[in-house]
């Protein structure tokens, strides 16, 4: 029932999106860079909690935040599936999949197949508050994933979604569709949707002047001393 | 004094032991695909929870179970080693140890020279719902170990196995003497050992008909239009 | 104001810290030999708990500590940087940061400008119980850091030091200036200040013992029989 | 969704519970007594969490179970309350209302107008997964319930009913429309609805039993004794 | 250091306060009637977590807010009580004294020379987010506390105030000098000292509205219905 | 197996208790005050954590420690109750049962039966690291209980004693056989044997010295003012 009148939302946000240069973001910035921006423009909340991890070394992902919003129920004959499938049909192109479920354990809520799925939509991965399965296959076909944890354990009658493009909190962040998320080695960072133009300019600046910091710091400065000077570290 | 009158169990299930085809298992399934079938047959809590881990990348366990119950004691100068490695010394060819202990975390129930005389009896690996140490040469001799945690301690002192060949509760499942048990990447997935021959032949079926259901995501249809055709995903 | 008077302190450790052949620790011994011997002289609660891991696969870390003492704050305009950075100036050859923070997972209390800085100083390396960032450029630098997690948001604002040089707990060790600190894959293993030496020797020895009981083992004897023998494992 | 087709089941259930004498339970039964012969039974997962608690001294629960199942959103706008108060509207004479929401802390599923509504359609209390609020007023009203604490802020657009009528699990219980529900003091015992009249019966034997052990412990003999002679305590 | 500058605010604050008729709000209002209004406001983060509790029963805190931030130590030789004691010195008539620690629990942070002393400043109450003792003697004196629990243990050597009339994050709530704090048996909910005089403005009507739904339901209307009606319940 | 040679130890201890006068500690002292005097001995870890509570209000526990260590386990059949028994059978006068489970939530570990077997033995109460169930009648007795929790749950088949008279853990804090332990409403402490003389002796002084405190601070001195006259609070 979350789900109703989303459709037009989302058409609206997909016109948005076109404007962000993904490409550019995975090549100059990462996740800390744009925590530390966002902070610079007082949104001070917006890097995800340490327990979701990349379930591969090395997997990146970069993408605008499809929605998804899933619950633990008790019920094994109850049909689970139908709207989760549904809302990973309407994954499109640099969308990304981002899973809430209030941290559920009780079973892996993405695998191989909603995977092969969601590449076949275009989409860039996928960020689950929550467990994932199939890790071996899911690394070999690079299809990057960041997930709270790993189980064997189907979903099928254990988690069912009850909404996608609605608001969610993953990771103790509010996604809403549309918002840019990057996630690396340092965890994940979400932009909302009206703040990704102005934090993508300012992180590549800020990207510049660390460069200087370093290389002071190399030369045997203090950090004291670069404080002092530049009023930042 | 969990221990007396275990040795006649396991002599019988040794026995039962012998039908099981343990490498076909390692070459073609999974702890997932195991899940799976467990779940039609309605066995349905037979994952161990997400913090039981491979101690090294690539770890694997296939294994019939060889149970310890272990418990955080507190006098350092108790004598602990004795039931433990009466306990480990009869593990036999394909067995694999499996100790339970409340999920202590006081100390590291498992090392290196215990693996060192678990494999010289046969054994292949072990699954610890408690710590491990000794990490880097565990890796070496590539014995597959899967635990909760890492910490140098030793468990002298501190944890002490009071029987073995139990019942016991590791990572929140249920394991006895002779169960299958399987782990990797995904985790952990016991069998419970009346269930081992069908759950390994449907195992072996459903890795057939998940090929059909990917190639078909491959070619571009979508969940929601593989679910109505197949009534599963 | 607990940093009030550490000064004189500081200065007598330093001559302390001179007679550890910190080289010696690093090709010869590890955090969980280390801790056996502390076993064996009655020194028994000095390995951090199981959370606190290295940052990147390999990462190992060898040195004398040099404290800090970081709480949690809610002030976004505080001026937070100020005594952090003059602790991390106060390090010397060899030292090894250990930031305590009573486990804050509020932001990340190291990353790469800091590490860089340390490095310039001489110091080995980081142990922090709280979260770290920058982790592919700290990996690229190949400089040792262990934490509790990763997150990509910045202390500014979020965690400020009261003091450094100051005796603290972390990973639930207590941890005073000029202690041996030992981290591998393993974990973490403190040695206070007064019982370096004797450990040290100690754990030489044991090295060396640990290789008949492993001869034996693997030579086909049962651990009870090793036991027997030896009276140890 | 999974509220659909539950007026059928439902129906079916009222009949069985008319054989139910509640008022014979609530006086001479409690949730030990119930909790010890449902173990008798084989029957061993019935007890609660000890986190459910009455919210105000001396409240006692027996009823049989009206369940609900709540779920965490985050979509303030979001109309939350048209299931969840037709679920409530639904309860009959000696129903208890049983309320599962996978442990949320996000708000306050249950007051003082519910516990209105609810007596005024005959129901003898509630259980709740979660927290409740109105502390004050529900104590004055003695309508009893159960729950897992206390916050005073409001679930409109915080927590949603997804269906009643359904299998839940609460305070790690599976619980079932039409279950016989007891809580007191010592916590809450669910007797299946399929287990009630048996369980029933054996526990107005057994409180007879206990009376000799009592008994005779009064009279000094040891616990060591008395077991030696029922072969029970 | 946190505490610099602190005293001009501080004496801002205090016009401000002689507002606010805290009479009145003991007499009508309670923590979910304010929590319910500023909701309604928009502002929905206010109510702290459920673990901050009256000490006795039946206590109730209504105050504005005079803030101190301690923090666990681990020097028992460090002089820890200054800061604590001045602070606390500090409050004024009808202040309510709140008290964050990140949730410390090794030591109580309140007992009753604190609250004999918070008495005779005319300070209405103390809410901890740590520990308390000396309850038997608090409850004595009716000094109405919230703590998150009880311990016998002294702060002490083991934790320290680093600030007073600062930010801080209490029970889950951000808490400002001179908000307005109510606590009773519900919990504890924080009105931003900017919204005191709404609030409360608009918690009276509600108080009155919610008078007419409760008449209705005891009337016999359904839930359901009243909602129908009122678009409220 | 614990308990081995613990017979000979036990009456030791017994010969060294009838020198603790328990109702002067009783009727003048309380957990908070043995506290305090400990800390200024330097023994600094003996106060239990927050949550072992009275079971009932008001209830009150002094006692000389006989200790017991129970585990959980998993075999319903499992005989549980014989050492159990016997180490209650144990119990002398002035007694208190101590109980360590390692935090133990599976089953109630005490309850009526064994209440009325201790008292029936001289004891004065007991404190146990895990749940209680038989609350109401336990309150009827008047016998003194602390637990971590309430469930309705037996142990038989979920927990079994390994030992008694032997060095435990409980609520943090280690036990021994002939220790004093002292619990109230604000928690519990526990007096090693070797300083009980001491420590009442100096408490009784400090019971003392507080009431000028007190008294100066209702005449309207500062904390600060009577922390510069005393150097104490």
């Amino acid at each position: 029932m979350l789900k109703a009148g989303r459709g037009v939302l989302y058409s609206i946000d997909l016109v948005k999106k076109s404007k962000v240069d993904l490409q550019l973001v995975r090549e100059k910035l990462n996740s800390s860079l744009l925590s530390d921006v966002l902070d610079g423009m007082g949104i001070r909340s917006q890097c995800m909690t340490q327990g979701i991890r990349p379930v591969y070394p090395g997997a990146v992902v970069v993408g605008t935040a499809h929605t998804m919003l899933m619950v633990d129920i008790h019920e094994p004959e109850q049909e689970t599936f139908k709207l989760q499938l549904e809302g990973i049909d309407a994954l499109k192109k640099d969308d990304l999949m981002v899973v809430a479920s209030n941290s559920s354990t009780s079973a892996a809520l993405w695998g191989e197949l909603l995977s092969t799925a969601a590449r076949c939509r275009g989409a860039s991965g996928a960020v689950i508050d929550g467990l994932a399965r199939d890790i071996r296959q899911i690394e070999e076909m690079m299809f990057p994933v960041f997930a709270s944890g790993l189980r064997p354990i189907s979903s099928k009658g254990r988690v069912v979604a009850i909404g996608y493009g609605c608001r969610i909190r993953c990771g103790g962040v509010n996604v809403e569709e549309g918002d840019l998320v990057v996630g690396d080695v340092d965890g994940v960072t979400v932009v909302p949707d009206t703040a990704i133009e102005e934090a993508i300019e300012r992180a590549l600046e800020r990207a510049n002047s660390e460069k200087k910091t370093r290389k002071e710091l190399l030369a045997g400065s203090t950090l004291s001393a670069v404080y002092a000077k530049y009023g930042t570290i």
